[in-house]
């Protein structure tokens, strides 16, 4: 396929001004919209979108859509199940026990047991609350530009948006350590400073009575920037979290299933196992899913304190949408095709890295790759401006990407799992030719 | 359709068994089951339920398949919009806007905007968290015997059922007030009473420095059994509650989307304007989707001071449910054939309750009927043992109710909107005999 544009329906422009206003009508002006000029997506295929003009674009950015757009096994899946039977968990129905014991095959060690809910948010929540109970202490650790999704007790937490809550007073946020630019001395002397960060951020927590619940984190910390950890850091946080009687929160809503090739989960590229992995975006490949995998004595504890359900969470539908997103990876070997493809991008985003001033670091793992887009002088600052360019000129060349970090000027690069390497070409071209018009700017 | 059963296959009660064992080994075994042996359903069409052995139900307890089980139009427009396109709503589509204002248009006055989300949960946490940003306080006032979600904040203030956090420091629980076998003058006189027993809570919370952000209810007060208000007492805590500086929640989870008969929204019950209606279980027919609908001024004012996303709701996909509800509700006329059936149902109930000692109030509105049942020795008193024997034994009989209410007696019927007179005179005979067969035991 290529990424030619056809010829504008007549009216088009017009239609989209109108669309955009009854949008404000209804859902306001401040519902977040993507590009300068908003885009109207109205059908996709696989990694291929296009829009109300007919342009079709490459999708570069959406993990949800985990194994394709418009898949038709799970669009399948869903329709016979919809047309079957779709109820609440309280009466008891094979589907969600065949997808739950999919799932925790996935899983090793005690993490054997599930709660499923309608979102990441949910997810997080639950494994907040759970691990609230259990410790008996409120304190919790996240990382100082992080997002884990938009309740109240997750906004007293966020650092990494904005939003009216003030940081909880039982909250500290971790600088968490990048080592990417690093000699492994560096890198050594890094660790133990931010080992140090924690330690003292413990004891503010246990000073001032709030005691430590959990370290909830992202394996990738993409919101971050896609940052490349010292080597032990997580372990050193695991273990000092776990002295100070809290859990261990691994929020996989964009790490998990996959994504970083080398491991289904991302904790797994860790030594550590987490009391909790949360999990949402691509579990459904679009559908509202979500859920928390722990332990059997963590879950039953919660259960025996607490009548907990979810009307919609874990019905046979949701739960059809799930197993066949397994399944199609698992059929489709998804997984290794990310880490060799994303082993084969990074390369190329190397060689692209070195050809242009404007490249810093390359970012990421299997199919989550970054970019530090710098002023170009040499000085190395950060150029948030013309990243916010790129992905505009790069929405022109039809390939949709977007960007992360502190300072908001690391290319995130995200796209579905069927991701191949004619695809990665594309992208990676098109990358390299908006980078040189950089050059000219 | 008669409610025969057919010879169990080979096998039959074993797969429950290991069925059961399985679940027990994945979502562990404090995950709520209905009924003392647990009912496995395996296809629904309407109102009309099949367990794994063949045996058909008619459904009187399920509200979320609100256009009726296994929906084809709601099931066509779902699997339409998959193999087309879904996506969150950093991108323009047509789907939610059409959504939006087709929704929209079911409201009055200011209710002008919404936002969407997953679960009734996602809906009440995102409104308490508006309400207490707007008006900077953190007071809430609930029923005492409430349940509005499974959040942190939600379970801080629940009453209804059995959560391991205390209630809120800031969380004032009102008795609700039941004039059900009230005179006019008894029912006045409660209403005097209720009303002042706000104004207490209310000063409690300002004695306190928690203040009133808002007060959270369910207009049909089902949790707590159906209850029947005196009239002028929502408009009383209305105005109280406004005058504290607070806004108004009506959780419409159970009460929306034409339920009552006589109105789509419960609220419009009385004479108020909520400053939030918040919805979710029967809004796609089982596809995870909920909302909360506002005014322009409190959206605006939220959306400028919060980054608010919600990666899943508002999809294509789920603005193609939400649609093919309310437009099947339409088509069907289904809001004034709840009202006209609801009036037949109350007025045979009327006749069953004078013809058993088991039975006092006739409860409920429009599609959610309520008994109470009693001890049937003249003392008026609840009899929740005979309740669940009753539910048991309806089960038996081929129909499925629940119970609810402070004392567990008050049996819960709120069949899928689709129910019609034929299904509600198999209801209402086969429950009959049910009590009937209470004086044998």
């Amino acid at each position: 396929m290529t990424l030619e544009t056809t010829t504008p329906p007549p009216g088009g422009q017009q239609a989209d001004q109108d669309l955009l206003a009854r949008r404000f009508a209804t859902l306001g002006s401040h519902s977040p919209l993507f590009y300068e000029k908003p885009l109207e997506l109205v059908s996709g295929l696989g990694v291929w979108l296009t829009d109300a003009q007919g342009k079709v674009y490459l999708d570069g950015y959406n993990n949800v859509p985990h194994v394709g757009h418009a898949n038709p096994v799970v669009a399948d899946a869903v329709n016979v199940q919809m047309v079957t039977i779709n109820l609440h968990t309280r009466y008891l129905n094979s589907r969600v026990v065949e997808y739950a014991e999919a799932l925790l095959a996935t899983f090793d060690g005690d993490l054997k047991r599930l709660f499923l809910t309608n979102s990441g948010s949910e997810a997080n929540e639950l494994a907040l609350r759970i691990a609230r109970q259990h410790t008996g202490h409120t304190g919790v650790l996240v990382s100082d530009f992080s997002y884990h999704g938009n309740t109240t007790s997750l906004a007293e937490l966020t650092t990494g948006l904005t939003v009216n809550e003030p940081l909880g007073a039982h909250v500290r946020a971790l600088r968490i350590p990048d080592a990417s630019t690093m000699t492994d001395t560096e890198a050594l002397e890094l660790l133990e400073k931010s080992l140090e960060d924690v330690d003292s951020a413990i004891a503010s927590l246990q000073e001032t009575g709030h005691g430590v619940s959990a370290f909830l984190f992202d394996p990738l910390f993409s919101t971050e920037g896609l940052l490349q950890l010292p080597g032990g850091y997580i372990e050193g946080v695991a273990a000092r979290v776990r002295a100070a009687g809290g859990l261990v929160i691994s929020d996989e809503v964009q790490s998990g299933f996959g994504r970083t090739g080398s491991n289904m989960w991302g904790y797994q590229m860790f030594e550590i196992e987490p009391d909790f992995v949360t999990m949402g975006k691509p579990m459904g490949n679009g559908h509202p899913i979500g859920a928390v995998v722990t332990t059997a004595p963590l879950l039953d504890e919660f259960g025996r304190r607490n009548m907990f359900f979810n009307t919609f969470a874990g019905s046979p539908v949701s739960s059809a949408a799930g197993l066949a997103v397994l399944q199609f990876m698992e059929q489709e070997d998804l997984m290794a095709k990310a880490e060799e493809l994303g082993r084969y991008i990074k390369g190329r985003l190397c060689t692209i890295a070195e050809g242009s001033p404007h490249v810093g670091s390359v970012r990421g793992s299997g199919l989550f790759f970054g970019l530090d887009i710098l002023q170009g002088d040499g000085s190395q600052k950060p150029a948030p401006a013309l990243t916010k360019t790129l992905i505009e000129d790069m929405r022109e060349r039809g390939v949709l990407i977007s960007r992360v970090g502190r300072d908001n000027n690391v290319l995130k690069m995200r796209p579905p799992l069927v991701f191949t390497r004619e695809h990665a070409d594309i992208l990676l071209e098109q990358l390299e030719q908006s980078l040189a018009s950089l050059n000219s700017i």
